[in-house]
């Protein structure tokens, strides 16, 4: 099962040859996922700010396959996957509304879940276990 | 008449004070302005991207009164005004949905048609007078 | 007397427009704020992110005169004002490195001083004073 | 032979975490791509917006081992990589100045020569041969 995240395209996300800036696809991306946490009740304010629990990126990849512009309506497509108790990834599709069978961007970002002071990994929250669990319900 | 842009504040708007980067809130601005050509039927990929005409913006102004977090709904109130031919200025109004009493933001914006290359002055568009028109009936 | 940062325009800081994004000008004229904190001995991972005193902007204002291409070198003039003991402003000008004598940009930050939590007036740091007092000496 | 470019960590970069946004690392490196464009003699302006030819970013992969800071100076190494007459690699290894042994993180871009209207592969020009032909030399 898959979250999907719909995103106009600002003009402060493109760049003078005209098209989006790379790196914002990443940060397209991290929206779908705020926007799936929030949907699933959790608040964002206190998740990214938490002295107890940060769960950082530690790789990210993107492939590009058509330029997107100004004004263009994206469609992403969010599937997590667990890996263990302290980390997991996240696969997303971007899609461009008017042409929805082919996807002009993919990318996909693991996460570890760690304290933010030592930086030491410890294990998800509960509350992260049901997020990453209410995708495999078929 | 006024329009209204909502926006849910996005992790990478926020910086390490935990709240909205001062600039990001002209962005948020500039997107409701955007949000508002587009439904005047106005293709944005054509219209920023023109050979013909530029509307730049030659002079900005924003107040903060309450700092913006990760996941907050803002609900973003544009009214332009116009300025002779080629000119117009717009007034925004930032409200935090839960408490839709106080702006926790005012900023503007003034806006002059240009000839891309030469940079002088030209009208504004019968497109754009419409645009303008448009928040003036009662 | 004033600080000078020198700023090369990325190709990040541009938009579809071919120039750079209006509200990146005020990043800039921020970046010369945390270059010249820098130059004065402060800690800007401390500075930011402290608990016990924050100094957020409650207003800024940017004109252009004209617009910046990817690769310009910029210079960016800042000269601050102190306004009573927990305020101050700072003024800033743009220039071209190629064409100094005219400014491109101009633009003016008002910071306040508060405690993060209660977001009440404070008085600003003796280090702060010390910064601001920096630049009166002729 | 590899090129550096040092990188201040400035505020804007910085989310509600207290560290660098994920995906401003490679905007960093994309900066230090830029600068050895530059250092080569390659107007930016020119060839970023050029109407004859285009050299998009195809794949992009950033590795993430420590968090970085407001008012960290990393130092970014840029070591490209020919493949055939019309792509090439980018690898990034970004230090802390403090901390020089060890990568903080690390990232690759893989760039397609493209003809930027009908998006078909063309040949790299002499120059930007040259440009990759100058990190073989020993």
């Amino acid at each position: 099962m898959s979250f999907y995240y719909t995103r106009i395209v600002h003009f402060q996300d493109t760049d003078a040859a005209g098209v989006v800036y790379f790196a914002n696809v990443l940060a397209f991306c991290h929206e779908a996922y705020e926007a799936s946490l929030v949907k699933f009740g959790i608040n964002l304010k206190v998740f990214f700010s938490s002295q107890e629990v940060a769960i950082p990126i530690i790789h990210a990849d993107v492939y590009f396959r058509c330029p997107m512009f100004c004004g263009d309506e994206l469609i992403i497509e969010l599937m997590p996957k667990s890996w263990g108790d302290d980390e997991f990834e996240i696969f997303y599709q971007v899609f461009l509304n008017e042409v929805e069978e082919k996807w002009v961007a993919r990318a996909n970002t693991k996460h570890v879940c760690i304290h933010p002071r030592s930086r030491s990994r410890q294990n998800l929250s509960d509350e992260m276990r049901r997020w990453l669990l209410s995708f495999e319900s078929s």
